[in-house]
């Protein structure tokens, strides 16, 4: 059984991702959370999705040999190119932030009129579509990518005026559809908010996809029996592709931790798809994935389960098999009768 | 394989669960919904828990009896007395409306101080103190019993003054412990919205934990594959233990359905604990309950079910090891050679 104090995952292109380690900080201080952001390639958003699911499986190999208990893409893009891939082929439990971001809107939308605000990528995908059309075909979504507004936070400048030329003059599109509701649908979008609320008016509802991303971790967690119930904070590991100081400086301020230091860590190495551990390691092989029960308890898993247990009975089977032979046949080989015997 | 158009049931004291219900047809709308209220014993506020432990089988039962593919007890009093009995017994997935409220709370909270409002029965099982505290044991919490909520809603008092007037007076207490958060713990509470916010001041949240269950709801089914991707309406059935005039009165109101028919059912003869389905009917023991899969995959229930299936397959071993040994054996007992023959 995985253990319940193994640390969270958590993968990024690059610093954005910390917006939901803040939220699982905020939201489950106990439990122990290790982040890897690939700064060195950043932006993801427009790349081509084959190679950002290339990226991300690095990632994801990487936090595996770190003995993770569950994984969270917390990026859109990386989510909307590999989450479904990735989600398939592990044995723990793996949360995108857009069907979380999705569930959220459809929660609170009161006219039914939900926009969209991601990275080309995550536009183009369509995920965020798919994932509210899936749960209430009847909501209309509006979808638009916003590509300047990732640099405008990574080069530190989402508080100048700057940031609030652009975010007022790109979301003025969408702004005149009128939505109710509104997904900040890449995770660097939420250090944005005072101006996307400005720009969009104050009745228009923010969805911030990764906060409800932890919310949906926490309901997993519990679900397998996974959370971590101590009652000191946990501890935290950060890995970037890049500069470790100057991640760890964004680092410190986002989450208001004072003694971050973050490692600076080697991961193109790491194969592109997934990399089977050995079978020694065996821990992935434990716990269920998300959807792994119907796998685990469908009937071809159990033939699969009891005919291996029959092949490993065998040894016995042929020796019981062996022993009932000579116990029968016994009898029958024995000396013949003396009125049978040859004449002497 | 449980059905994923199989109805979700939603069972409740009274109608204060069909503030769950309405969340339900707001946000899946695709789903068929099944809803029982035992109006004929309500409130339960008041009641011992083993005693509402008692009805909420009853009504438990009753639904599985319709093929329901998930259970949420839209009940705060139940959730409390019942849910993890009911959750650790039945084989489909069990949401109550505890674990969601005080998870949004968590989310929610900025201060760090969440109050609330329940009825004498929720307030004393400590339940939504559990919760909270098991999530981040930081928090500081204020419980307190409304008793008076439940029957102003239940007599259609809700939009009185008298009941302005009853919720200001009650809540004082907890206004002056100022929460920044406050979980309206029982279904009947948020159909007094406007007079508990007014009560508690604009800028304390209050959260619906309905609303949230529902949330909760949809990412269980989605993990376990279980959501209804229909695109139109779902079916809804309504049960009553009392009027179902006076129940379908009220409920289209609420829900605004217009051609809404509800059934009196009789539940006391329902057991009051678990009723097993006979195995023919087979389809309970299909699907994984809420942490079955960790029994489904643990070693010992690998075990019985491999050494039932050795069991099933004794027939077939006993058979090729008598034709084992007759082949064995034929050579043995063919007559001796000639030479060794009585002379003739």
């Amino acid at each position: 059984m995985m253990d319940a104090t193994a640390p969270i995952g958590f993968i990024d292109s690059g610093v954005g991702g910390l917006t939901v380690v803040r939220e699982a900080l905020r939201q489950l201080p106990h439990e122990n959370v290790m982040f890897l952001g690939d700064q060195a390639r950043l932006p993801y958003g427009p790349r081509p999705a084959a190679q950002v699911r290339s990226f991300t499986w690095q990632m994801v190999n990487y936090l595996r040999a770190q003995h993770i208990k569950a994984l969270v893409i917390a990026c859109n893009t990386a989510t909307a190119a590999a989450w479904r891939d990735v989600q398939a082929q592990l044995d723990i439990p793996v949360i995108g932030v857009i069907v979380p971001g999705a569930r959220a809107a459809v929660k609170v939308t009161t006219a039914g009129r939900i926009g969209v605000v991601a990275t080309e990528g995550t536009v183009a995908s369509g995920a965020y579509d798919a994932a509210i059309h899936q749960q209430n075909s009847a909501l209309t979504v509006h979808s638009m990518a916003a590509p300047k507004f990732v640099s405008l936070v990574e080069s530190n400048e989402y508080k100048s005026d700057l940031a609030r030329r652009v975010v007022a003059d790109t979301l003025a599109p969408l702004a005149a559809e009128h939505p109710d509701t509104v997904i900040m649908g890449c995770t660097h979008y939420p250090l944005l908010r005072p101006f996307i609320q400005a720009a969009l008016g104050d009745d228009v509802t923010l969805i911030d996809p990764g906060r409800e991303t932890v919310v949906e971790l926490a309901t997993v967690l519990d679900y397998l029996g996974l959370a971590n119930r101590g009652d000191h904070d946990g501890d935290r590991s950060f890995y970037t592709t890049a500069s470790p100081t100057m991640f760890a400086d964004i680092a410190s301020d986002w989450l208001g931790l004072d003694d971050l230091h973050a490692q600076h860590v080697n991961i193109e190495a790491n194969r592109t798809t997934l990399f089977r551990m050995p079978s020694s390691m065996g821990r992935w092989t434990k716990l269920p994935s998300p959807g792994s029960h119907r796998r685990w308890s469908s009937p071809r898993r159990i033939r699969v389960r009891c005919a291996s247990s029959l092949i490993s009975l065998l040894p016995a089977v042929s020796r019981f098999v062996v022993w009932r032979i000579l116990m029968i046949c016994i009898p029958l080989t024995r000396p013949a009768p003396p009125s049978l015997k040859t004449p002497g």
